[in-house]
């Protein structure tokens, strides 16, 4: 019989749930605005109505049909007491989520986990790493996030905080980074960092095509500079080199340090494909430590995209199972 | 009954073995060398009479008293199958080690590890890191090695080749490593880089009290530097300056990527012990991202310093009890 899970992927602004099969495949779902700031309790009962909702619309009964809700969140998260120690966009301390979903509605168990983690998560158990017992997944977004498998297992460490490769120095005494840091990996290859690179190289390059693709620089995007390199635009060319030779820099000591099997890119840049792919690949060939075996990392673009919230969430069921 | 094992530290120059107890502390010790080049066969019998030689002579009956022995070599090894993929020293591709000395030795269980992971494995057994389910590594040698224990098991990746951290890079576009990367952590901080930074130095500051710690460059060891620190000379305080700015950067990259319970540092820079600690302890303070939990990180020297070859590859039988 096939088997459904509810993934909710719990965020400062809205919080989406879908009912999921085994596959990943969101079958059916449903959103509601977070409407921050709240006390937890109302944030526990907007998730527990969601679910509810989510299954008398669509014929499941939950408890029964349904036995397990898995919730994505940013933030330090102990995956196995169901615990947010901290959410910096809910700005709760030691959260009981799991112990507390439990306790409204009879019959399910609930899985609490970072979401980047969960993203990896999804990828192994139906996604572009499905069944590697290695695999890292980065999401170039706002930031450079990070999840790791190692050897079938989420690398959570000592205090549920690792796999915060985004914070990695790539480049000593580099660009100054939010965490205090100076020249980690996520200042120069989040979309964000694509984004404020190629804003800089715009005014520096009045003649540059950027400015076609975007006349208003207030809404250059993380496809704009790949636009302009469309149209051979040489400014766009040297901003996309540069990127791509940081970004390999770091895939790199990702791939020296855990030799996944697979490599996994998400997040808004990774639209890019093998554009980003196949330059990336070169660059492994040449620095990979383990260039000369046969068994060797694959890089890739992740599975899920907009979706990999809920997915990763309700993959958390299957995961723990 | 106290147990007793065999540890086979496997050298291009020496093959030393010792008798160890539980404790790691090594009781009775023997050596042969190496002689390279030689075909398979005489390195696997050097290795087998070595055994026999060092538990006839101490009144153990091998198969019997000891059934452990642990090989532990550089290079990249197979610890599941016990086959050395390759050994840079030794030259041999796909070398059946454990299934060739279990052949020649009756009743006994032959395990064969990386060095940098047999390392490792000591200190969470009965080192520095004794009971730790997460736990790096690091040697200041010749190179930076590096061993990673994850949920209690060595970090081998998809290829048994992962945990490469000296080849890390923390300045893209430095240094020029052997691995053909540009600005590898190992450029920067094993033991060999301090030694060319303090002799680049002496050339270029021929007042300094370096030259009266070592008056003939040529001699220059990882210790030399400290000394002149030690008799308030202002270059070598520059040059450790620097050697510990990046060693603490390659350290918190660590620390954000595993969040271990504990990083021990090893190889002959580590004896330098609190000049090392604390003034990385100091950074971590500033720029591990985990800096405001209660769990967090100790900094510690590797409790096995010299006989960590022998030991750790002993300990190979109590990790795989």
């Amino acid at each position: 019989m096939e088997k459904f899970y509810i993934g909710v992927d719990l965020g400062g602004t809205n919080i989406a749930a879908g009912i999921v099969n085994e596959n990943g495949e969101i079958l059916f779902r449903k959103s509601v605005k977070t409407n921050l700031p709240q006390p937890e309790y109302v944030i526990e009962d907007k998730i527990c109505n969601l679910c509810k909702d989510l299954c008398n619309e669509n014929g499941f009964e939950l408890g029964k049909d349904i036995t397990s809700i898995g919730i994505g969140t940013p933030g330090n998260v102990n995956s196995e007491t169901g615990v947010v120690g901290f959410n910096v966009n809910f700005g709760y301390i030691d959260w009981h989520l799991k112990e507390k979903i439990e306790s409204k509605i009879p019959n399910v168990e609930v899985f609490v986990e970072n979401d980047a983690n969960s993203a990896v998560i999804a990828e192994v158990i139906a996604g572009c790493a499905k069944g590697c017992e290695h695999a890292v997944i980065l999401t170039l977004g706002t930031g450079v996030g990070a999840g790791v498998i190692v050897d079938g297992k989420v690398l959570n460490g000592y205090n549920q905080s690792a796999a915060e490769i985004g914070h990695m120095v790539i480049s000593a005494g580099g660009r100054l980074c939010n965490c205090g840091r100076k020249g980690c990996f996520e200042r120069y290859c989040s979309a964000t960092a694509l984004i404020s690179d190629t804003r800089e190289a715009m005014l520096a390059n009045p003649q540059s095509k950027l400015w076609k693709v975007c006349p208003n620089i207030d809404r250059v995007n993380a496809k704009t500079v790949f636009d302009a390199n469309e149209l051979g635009d040489e400014t766009a060319k040297q901003v996309i080199d540069n990127y791509i030779e940081y970004l390999a820099c770091g895939i790199t000591n990702v791939v020296n340090i855990f030799q996944p099997e697979v490599v996994c890119l998400g997040g808004g840049v990774s639209n890019q494909e093998e554009g980003l792919l196949r330059p990336i690949q070169e660059y492994l060939d040449r620095e990979d430590y383990a260039r000369h075996l046969m068994k060797r990392v694959t890089l890739k673009i992740a599975t899920f995209r907009n979706d990999a919230g809920i997915i990763g969430a309700a993959m958390l069921g299957v995961y723990n199972a």
